[in-house]
């Protein structure tokens, strides 16, 4: 990518601030816009950004790249209220976990001498905020694109190569619905899974006997409740349709137990084994 | 205690072997049985243990203090079936992670001259065999004893005092119930998710997709099926119960995405937050 690409980050998140950080510090020049002074003025301080501000005109009108840190809904707000001030021929992608009711909303509305590609960057932490962000999280992980009927092969190499830059492990392609049936699958039914063991029973006082399997499984339970309720309701009929398979096979291992069926429980057991090798990070490809 | 106490691990596996490391590196002196001659065969060379055999009357007769490392009810028979070895006084504890089924059912049949009482050392790994023990698991982990009216408490202080040597971090005292009930939700109920999750569907395909959260929560996915088959079965009514709880509170989240309960859903997320937090290690006494 030419190094005099010129960046606007629009929401200075933790994600966000990761990309500013990594841009930066491989010699792009990055701008910011968020609304929160205390974000701008730390990124700019630290020299994680160049110029920042609130909202910029002038700085929406000069990026030839925006990376659209927002929360989904946010995002098309902002897009739908602001697009006139894109120069011609800029690209956008975002950073969203869900895809459905953003990239083709997002690009039904959109001027047509701009581009709009979706892609979810899979990395994160259980915190927020760029003074937390860490580019770091990126090495290794997955990066997904999102292109529609409506890219061109040029952005989606562009965002390829903003994956690469970034220091991501594995960069692919699925399409909306893959890519939420996938997140529905291992990200949003984890946490639902998650909070409901949190909130199944008042449990704290069971803390000081809690082994490294309970904390791993919960680690996620802490939870930002204004981006994930947005997530899950966005994503809701694959979500709904994953928590029921998760809650019939539920119901299957449970009548084994009451039964007292245990060879029943083996071979779930010894299915979940060997399904579980796949997943082990030296087996990938 | 005494340095002349003489150990017998019964059942020289994973945490056998753990206990068997430790002690003799503590220059105690500790013999072992196992049905497996590789284990017997590998510990004596590497030094872990003194003497071992597949059985022995004579290391049985002369164990001041046994270990039972073997499962729950193979535990049960190899004590019935071998009681009358035991040299009066000795004191038994052993490793299961159930008490229901065990503790009572085995001081209901021994000897008035040797005393059995339930112990749990919470630590483990997802791995068999003395070859990968390790006595660092213990560390900062935590160890319960499950006494009863039968115990006395020159016992309950050797297996306190067993606990202190073997490095754990927080040794405890439950009654059966409460210990199963507790085991019932951190640990029986995270490993029938791990597998119900991995059961639910096929999913290795997607796990070139997947990110760390999906991988926490199914570590546990890979089990020892005959082992937890044993665990789940003899602690059924208490896991039916958990599982049960868990259903209801599933079903609750899964009705506010259905309905699209914003506010609904951040509640949840907000008190599983707030709960999540006594989990943290650092929060802990």
């Amino acid at each position: 990518m030419n190094k005099n690409t010129r960046f606007l980050i629009v929401g200075l998140g933790l994600i966000g601030g990761c990309y500013a950080r990594r841009l930066t510090s491989m010699g792009y020049k990055v701008n910011a816009l968020d609304i929160n002074p205390d974000s701008i003025d730390y990124a700019q301080r630290e020299g994680i950004i160049k110029r920042g501000a609130d909202f910029s005109a002038e700085l929406v009108a000069e990026a030839d790249f925006l990376v659209m840190g927002l929360y989904p809904t946010a995002m098309v707000h902002w897009l739908r209220q602001h697009q006139d001030l894109l120069r011609p021929g800029a690209l956008i992608t975002d950073v969203s976990g869900v895809k459905s009711g953003v990239v083709e909303e997002i690009q039904a509305f959109l001027r047509p001498d701009v581009e709009f590609i979706g892609s979810h960057p899979m990395a994160g932490r259980e915190l927020s905020g760029v003074r937390n962000s860490d580019e770091r999280v990126f090495r290794g992980a997955n990066f997904i694109l999102t292109p529609t009927e409506k890219n061109t092969q040029k952005a989606i190499d562009t965002v390829h190569e903003l994956a690469e830059i970034l220091g991501f492990g594995r960069i692919s392609q699925l399409s909306v619905r893959q890519h939420d049936e996938m997140v529905g699958f291992l990200s949003q039914l984890t946490h639902v899974i998650a909070i409901t063991l949190m909130n199944c029973k008042d449990n704290t006082h069971l803390a000081a006997y809690t082994g490294d399997s309970f904390r791993d499984l919960t680690r996620i339970a802490r939870i930002n409740e204004n981006l994930w309720s947005e997530l899950f309701l966005l994503n809701r009929d694959v979500l709904v349709q994953e928590i029921d398979a998760f809650l019939d096979e539920m119901q299957n291992i449970r009548g084994k137990i009451e039964r007292g069926d245990a060879e029943g429980l083996k071979a779930l057991m010894v299915n979940s084994t060997y399904r579980r090798a796949f997943f082990d990070k030296d087996k990938q490809a």
